[in-house]
């Protein structure tokens, strides 16, 4: 089976290169960027606004290669890709949840990002406390690294 | 520009059809039910146990059309489809953060899931607490909708 999509827009950024990235949007080194949506789309951005923060989901482009398991950038061990947030996922679709500043049209200006200038954009969502935010959560082996990601930024191991 | 996916797995719930389900994980009908990962991948489910909730996408195979502005099930009026989580987005992609309760092979054993039975599985993310939570979040037209998503349950206006 095959699914297909195409992209809504494209993620401009100031990050051009896989190296030195900040790996999350909560990284010190992210970054504001804008979504770009097509003209084509721009009407279900309508009520966006006062939303503080959005999902953005994008294909991670330069993805090239798929590894089930993996050296993530924060910790030094192999894990499973699911349990990380590497892009050789067997589909590479990236997610981050950022601060949303502006709806200009069919341009949106957000506060913090992490991703690769020239991204595709696949889906924007609007972030809602009542349904995305557990309580009582558990990180497994992330636990160990807390408020690592900061500093934290990419090398070129998946480059 | 096509980007095309291949499902990783399905999910089983008891959920066989669009209406009278739960519209979120955090409603009072959503059920348990299994992510279950095809065994090419089950590598990759390698340190998730470890997780207490992860974010699962997948493909709304049952969104059968677009549309740009839509009457979601939450509140009365027409909003941008990128302000909702209504299922008619240009690339039907779900999202749901769900409670991960057992790891048993290629199969994920769930919480509380708001997901069609037979729904194809596109990736799962560990869900991080550091990554994932913004502060001082504003939720736009949902503000007046709060805590109604848990006696919401979908009838058939996308069916």
């Amino acid at each position: 089976m095959e699914i297909t999509y195409r992209p809504i827009g494209v993620i401009h950024s100031p990050f051009t290169d896989l190296k030195e990235m900040p790996i999350q949007p909560t990284s010190a080194a992210s970054a504001p960027g804008i979504a770009e949506v097509f003209p084509e789309f721009a009407d279900g951005l309508k009520d966006l606004e006062g939303f503080s923060h959005v999902i953005l989901l994008y294909h991670l482009h330069q993805a090239l290669w798929v590894e089930l398991t993996v050296t993530p950038f924060l910790g030094s061990a192999k894990r499973g890709i699911f349990a990380t947030r590497a892009p050789t996922r067997p589909n590479p679709i990236g997610l981050s949840i950022v601060q949303l500043l502006r709806v200009d049209g069919n341009r949106l200006e957000l506060g913090n990002i992490d991703i690769l200038d020239g991204t595709p954009l696949l889906d924007i969502k609007p972030y809602v406390p009542d349904f995305d935010r557990p309580k009582k959560t558990r990180a497994g082996w992330l636990e160990s690294e807390r408020g690592k990601v900061k500093d934290a930024r990419s090398d070129d191991r998946f480059r």
